[in-house]
């Protein structure tokens, strides 16, 4: 395909789009059953969200594009699943790609989620890549009032977007964060042991925390650079703050791995101990129990002439001669320290 | 040899060199029989498109660098495979070497090819190393006025050109990343196996797409930062796009090198684990059986004089001392939960 | 929760929440009872140290937010623990965020304790996480007069409050180094063998200090960098010896994680050796016996006819043939240099 | 001794000190007897170039650095081998430190040899730690007019060997990489094995090619940013060629370390592998003949009274038994696909 | 301890300090009984250098730093051991901490020593940990009039103490790099073993070059980079090439820290190695023998009714059997290539 056409790459296709349209400012909040309500040119403080859940439908989404005059190639982006987080700036208007990382609370399973914003003066254009309504709590903010949503213009909203999905992050690392120290705490108990395969999933899903986050901080710092007059100086100390926590992850995900690694490192360690006690405890009864075995062996021979059999205490100076023999070893294997 | 000589170094000699001749402006599209028809000092839109495939003809190399004006440095790098992707900026012209990785669906291996552009004002020379027609599709693009290639100038070929062959590094990391995730399955299953050989194969493979990529990575900055006239600033938001790809296949590929170690660790940590569980069951059966052997055989010697072997229930007194031997074992194995 | 609400994201819940206040200058000393005494606009010399321990009283902590006019996104850290070491300027004062790591002498663990500092002209608000008069040492100097404190402002308190927490990163460093020289010692001994879960332990620590130090270095070089008028000239010098012991706990804690990590690969290379130890001993006992047990098995069957039962000699012939196996393996096992 | 005090401190005594001086320019080419009759302040286009191989005589070194004024710094440092390539700039003269790596062909030896260079407007005097003729090469290009050297002046001469040394870096990456795929290669077929200590040498080789290409690529940087008049524009591109084959030999023996990394771990995952074969082999055996051999012992006792013995089909029914015996274990090893 | 208090913290009392004070200018060289000789306004061109050997009494520094004036933190640096090296300058001095390491050439341990350098225009004092005396050798230069050093100033002399201090590293290296290449050389001879514990002391000691010589760097790029008019241009050119020698020396240590790790690996393989030949020996014996005896042991089972032992040939026919069993063994084992 040639760049520039907007084309889905991804594989989550929920049964429909939906769309949540909300119309809010200071003192009003009002949904709207279509965005081709909301009004562009209006001298008015409102702003516009337009919440998309679900971007399979090209169609749609390009309709969407035409009503808010979105640039080709950010229209593709927005089909296009598997983008590295960037923002680009265009005329009147910001476009930034963030990907929502989701630890399923039961499975422990990571999923991955696109979310781009694209938001001009007095709109904001949300679209996710799957259906579920993954963005509510924040509607629910404004809704209710809670927090200074609604006295601020939509650079605000898309940082309160960016740190709801940040914040999903330390979601998964408390709970790689409890897995890990529960394993460390398993491994200080006797004779226990931790499960490799858990610890590689680990390793794994802290990669793939690492991946997202390294981008997720680039797009942070430029949105904090940007000079755009779409975004406020009041927003900056919450958008320092952002970067900060993205930061605080990126560390927080080093150091789990190389706490996974000195698990890892323990857990290697422990193995070849007990292979180790295992061989002991196989070396000892072989080496004391085979060399008597051969002595029994050989007065067990049919031989005609063997005049250690007639004589009176034989059997007995046999097991005497037996058990020197174990006590030797037993005196060897103490002083090696293994007994 | 003195530098500046031009040599082919490379060990690929197709039968000959192919040579395809495009003249195409936004209205008119038409082949050229000889590279020598081309106009360079022409006042009208067209541009034109020599694509070489098979570089070992130095004759020919030399005939087509007379005829455009290549600098002799620029035409010994072209005839040198296993150059390092750069872009060098002459009067008048432009020249980038770029390296394609193939990776073959069927076999899965991957294979390399140096393809290296010059292109001034009007007119881009393509020169491939292997003989198959890997452009084509962006000709056929051009031909069908498929995307803005017809409207745009030789900058926006190169660009073309550069992400078809950056594209190829995506189906090569993707092939990797369904190889890894069928091992991570493979290694949730019990008792399955992966082979190290594959994996060691994949390792070598993102080694050798990582040394690929960074050098390509300085070369589209630099195509970005370069203030040649002969880009156009209309350009520059498909060249960041492409910076942003090639950023993106080198931290895939840093995924996949720590995936592919955390699965190397994890199958270092079975197999030791493997090695322990084969111990163990030696280690109990020999344990157990050796000393009864043991005591079998001390009722197997031939002394004549053996008062145990005497007694009426002697026979069924040792089996009753074996017994108790083998289930002390078990119940001390039991104990260490090895059973 | 919307950013910018205060809650108390701790886990430590002291019984109550306990304040010092100190009211002092270069000549004079005096605690106050209540935080409300203090007196911000005042145009005299004095300086004031309200040190709060114990940060779960979010109503407390409001009501001196409010008395000193600290700004609600401050507050909001001052509560909300695990919070990545930081510096914020207000207008008319400084927010620092720190991170005490302090070793338990006795059981030698590492606990941790956020300790933020809020500071105008004449006043400066230390929040510690925990109960315990940690900063103790600190008043009392300025009791007692040791040192600069009363003849500087507060940034130099400030300063000292730092350094104080950054010296108890060296007593973590001093313990663990111990520990590596303890396990150091013990390997370089016979038969001896180290505690891979306390190299771990070690190893875990050193990763948390690290994780620690890093972002304490960027706050101490804000610090220094800053050109807020609050921070006098005079404490620079200050500042930078701090920072350089910032940088050297840094280095002092990757060095230690190298060493652990020699001890690990010295402990694995120990492990291998010692199995190869052991399974030497097993084979050769298990070379030489078992083929000898066979040879003495052979003449312990029950044939009717096995010619060699009756000769004269048989039985002392058979003991030289066993006796001959048995030092050509023994001669192997020499010339392998097993013995 | 004191810094500045020229001793020799190579190891490498040949027989005596061999000098070749040559006068060329455009036109001619001239053999000198002695480096006395070099004219250093002659107005004609003449270039000198006195080549010294072998430079343990300190006495002659002086004489030389004496007829061509050479900072005591600079003979110090031509004199101590061992030296880190460097590049000095004098009055009227640039010093370069390099360091030659020539790969033996038969042996596979990395051999190391400084060369150090010292030009002026008309002269370069090369001095080479070996006796051997290395540079012959240059000298012919030179007699028989190949290349640019007749053209250009001193700095052109000075990348000409510098060039040379660096191409003999591929030569030798380019055997290592022979042997790195032959390696890999070999592991892929059945039951051979790599030599580890060979695997062992590539590294060494990886490491000190690494340890000398960084400060040369270091050197060649310096001479392309120096600003001294010896230097014309018209070497720039060469020079920057001359940088990018040192970035590229970086690069790859990165490459080469990373892959004989990976043989290093492939290697210990078939070794423990064929462990794990070796061991399940002697515990099928030994689990299966153990138990049969203590059965056999058991009716081998000579108890007056055992039953079992005296019964008509007590043999067939114990065959029986121990035939059950070994194909339950047999069973039980096919069920865990040890068979 | 409030900062600024002078407290030695060192842990070597040598029995009293020992002072050497010295006069020197370019024709006159005198020794002096006591430092308050020394005239610091003197208008005349002599240098002083006070030579002090064991800082830990702290009252004699304090008296030292009175006459010259040195500030407090100063002071307090040279009696805190185990500072980490730096530069300050203060009003007419400059203050510098180094770290000589020293490797005992008979034991091959490296110890560690703090030297202090304090210097103003026409004096410079040097504090040394250890009272053995360290600079004899530069002081020896000054008096026989060896070097530059009675024409130069301060900075020259304490150019020459860092750079005596640094060529001991080299010392240290030289000697670790023996040590390395003599185990290179045992591992590739047949059966020998190195020592793990020698391979770790190297790695502990190449850990604590790299901690003592990045700082050290640090310091001496300071100094390069500092325009204090106490250091004279014509010094340059001896502290770059001092700088020159910190790299290497970094670099050099870098190196040889790969090359244990590529030993220690090889170490393990081999180990490896050696395990699975031990096991095969035991397998191979084990598998051949056990079988056998098996056979063997039920022959000579004492049941009544065995029909093969009547037989006329059954002995002679069990040995044919069990002979034909070892040899299907042996060639199995053959077609493994174990033998």
């Amino acid at each position: 395909m040639p760049p520039g056409t907007p084309v889905f790459t991804g594989d989550k296709f929920p049964v429909k789009t939906f769309t949540t349209c909300i119309k809010y400012n200071d003192s009003s909040y009002e949904e709207l059953d279509d965005f081709n309500l909301v009004r562009l040119d209006a001298e008015d403080d409102f702003n516009y969200w337009i919440d998309i859940r679900g971007v399979h439908d090209s169609k749609y989404i390009e309709a969407v594009g035409h009503k808010f005059q979105i640039h080709a190639l950010a229209l593709e982006d927005i089909l296009e699943i598997e983008q590295r987080p960037k923002m680009d700036e265009y005329q009147n208007a910001i476009f930034i790609t963030a990907i929502a990382l989701k630890m399923d609370a039961q499975s422990g399973e990571l999923s991955k989620e696109q979310i781009t914003l694209y938001f001009g003066k007095n709109f904001l254009i949300s679209f996710q890549e799957d259906a579920d309504d993954f963005l509510k709590v924040i509607r629910d903010r404004i809704h209710q009032k809670r927090g200074r949503l609604r006295q601020r213009k939509t650079d605000y909203l898309a940082y309160s977007i960016l740190d709801f999905t940040i914040d999903h992050y330390y979601d998964a690392l408390d709970r790689i964060e409890k897995k890990l120290s529960d394993m460390d705490e398993l491994l200080h108990e006797e004779n226990s042991i931790i499960s490799q395969k858990e610890l590689h999933d680990i390793k794994i899903q802290v990669i793939r925390i690492r991946k997202s986050i390294y981008p997720m901080r680039e797009v942070i710092n430029r949105f904090i650079r940007s000079e755009n007059p779409l975004i406020f100086p009041e927003t900056d100390i919450y958008l320092r703050d952002l970067a900060d926590h993205s930061i605080q992850i990126a560390e927080m995900s080093e150091t789990y791995q190389d706490m996974a690694n000195s698990l890892h490192d323990l857990y290697q360690a422990e193995t070849s101990n007990r292979l180790n006690n295992v061989m002991k405890i196989l070396t000892i009864i072989s080496t004391i129990f085979i060399p008597l075995t051969f002595i029994a062996g050989i007065y067990g021979m049919n031989f005609h002439f063997m005049p250690e059999l007639s004589w009176r205490l034989g059997y007995f100076l046999i097991l005497g001669v037996m058990a020197a023999v174990a006590i030797l070893f037993l005196l060897y294997f103490r002083r090696k320290k293994w007994l």
